[in-house]
């Protein structure tokens, strides 16, 4: 294995100069930076990493908390992977690596992250999911370990957090589809009591009490986060004697269910029902093309690196600028799903 | 945070049982087992990790290597969260974390993975995205650390394998196919070095020549294994002046791509091709309903976890029945996208 002093050999500078490239300093030019690191990759360099944990009581790791188990696939995998990939890019830049840490469904999600951090392998930790009221920020909090969190939530202990603009897609949607005549307008929000939901809903009821409608509690569908949930949601909207005329989807990949859900009963998206949802990499496939919002979740996973970078000592100088929270809005795709217009 | 003395005090049983309970050891009672479980869980047990790892050398996780990036979102997600839950349910009797190791498609596949050994934090590892001639695993021989892959390589170091059965599906969707009459069959390959496209290909081609048919190479389509792959596919296909009748997507993933490339042109699975491929959560929700195989990947994840336990020392001796080496067959799911048949 190549360490720091044949690295610093091979390209003829101090190993200080190395070592502060391969730590992301500023103070090294960038064209040393990139022979330093081409340099490390072509010789095999791999850090001393007990050396380093002593030394700087890091293990260079940044944990991702996200849920799996076999109701919640369709959701976390579509919308996390794209993320991660925004999320590795910046901490490319400092050799951290990206870990996720896998909490089961059939686990209690306080009780792994206690495990997590007795193991003590991740230097900062990113938590998705956020819940209503969330315990897990205060128990970061309180043992100083830095983290950021991809949702708002009841509880605030002063950490970054990022979340998507679900008021504005509530807002958006509703003001949308009264302009075209729609009054009795459906919601859809997760089974469990993870913080979206509240936004969605709550936003969605103001929205239609600015045009002096009110939201129809039959009218909101709880659903599992999957194809399947969608499917539940137009079974049971279709079996309705008072039915919608539009729906608005939270969880993005609750469409592909829900339009299968209505092809059964010969119902047409846009011609029947209006429907606006979020767009995911299977939505593009949906004919009648779905209205939604979309997002770069890319960017989205850098802005979410930064921030956590931020808050730890290490590379807190390097992110001066980055958004300690912030609400991300999405742009609305128009497709055919809602250009169902009622009569005035 | 609660050790094992107050929970062994709590339980009025000997430290020692609980230390054996806590670690899965088989002697102890399973009623046993399950109080120690659940007042573990109670009163918030989290094992002394940095004790732990001086005494027994370990860290109680196992590391899940996996790709991730835009280009191969698609495929990871879908396949994988539903086999992480499988071996969850086995690492739960040992209090054993699975983590999710992501190599960014920018990345190397071999350089990453000297790193997170480098970094030191697991102790075993299990390798998805097998290639055809694939140097992790001597790497990891070499340094004796545990692992098992999900996928066969022509590299070979005696490390336990599973693998699908893709040799079976090429087999038996051949010789389907063909008795419907079809003549020029086509298949997809993924757009890489993986394996799992070298044993598809091959064994389509000795199945045709079975039948005394040759696999025209204009016939064999790579793809990207994601929704844009299959449409990409579906394109190319429509654009032969000598079609094919008949087609073999390997990826799960590209069906819905495939089926939308050939929507848009008015060709429907089922009457104008006929059409094999392997059933997801999303393939569910296609019309006309996919021809298609399946197997329980949960059971696939517990097959998995089993075979690496069986190697590890502290888990053998529970394992002995482990298969070490497993070709997993899939059932064909019969579906409306094969329905094309041709005159005799």
């Amino acid at each position: 294995m190549t360490g720091i002093r044949r690295l610093a050999q091979h390209l003829d500078i101090s190993i200080g100069t190395v070592s502060r490239a391969l730590n992301g300093r500023p103070d090294v030019n960038e064209e040393t930076r990139r022979r330093v690191l081409q340099a490390a990759t072509e010789l095999g360099y791999v850090p001393n990493q007990s050396g380093r944990s002593l030394r700087q009581g890091t293990t260079n790791i940044i944990g991702f908390m996200m849920q799996t188990g076999t109701e919640i696939t369709g959701q976390g995998d579509t919308f996390f992977m794209s993320v991660f990939d925004g999320i590795q890019t910046v901490f490319a830049r400092h050799r951290l690596d990206l870990v996720a840490l896998l909490c089961s469904s059939s686990e209690d999600p306080d009780d792994y992250l206690k495990r997590v951090v007795a193991r003590g392998f991740a230097d900062g930790l990113i938590l998705s999911a956020t819940q209503r009221h969330d315990p897990r920020f205060e128990f970061l909090a309180k043992r100083k370990i830095p983290f950021v969190t991809l949702g708002r939530s009841l509880t605030d202990v002063g950490q970054p957090w990022l979340d998507l603009d679900f008021e504005g897609m509530a807002q958006i949607s509703i003001d949308r589809l009264v302009a075209r005549g729609h009054r009795r307008i459906a919601v859809t929000r997760p089974h469990d009591d993870v913080n979206l939901g509240h936004l969605f809903v709550d936003q969605s009821a103001r929205a239609l009490a600015g045009h002096g409608l009110a939201l129809d509690p039959e009218l909101i569908f709880s659903s599992l986060p999957n194809e399947a949930g969608g499917y539940q949601v137009a079974r049971q909207l279709l079996a309705m004697t008072d039915r919608p005329t539009a729906i608005l989807l939270v969880n993005e990949t609750i469409a592909i269910g829900f339009y299968r859900g209505l092809s059964e009963a010969g119902v047409k998206p846009g011609r029947d029902i209006a429907i606006i949802g979020r767009q995911s990499p299977q939505s593009h496939f949906l004919s009648p093309s779905l209205t939604g919002f979309t997002l770069s979740r890319r960017d989205l996973g850098i802005a979410l690196a930064e921030a956590l970078l931020a808050t730890m000592p290490a590379f807190s100088h390097l992110y001066p600028d980055a958004d300690p929270r912030k609400v991300w809005s999405e742009d609305l795709i128009e497709g055919e799903s809602d250009a169902h217009t009622l009569p005035a």
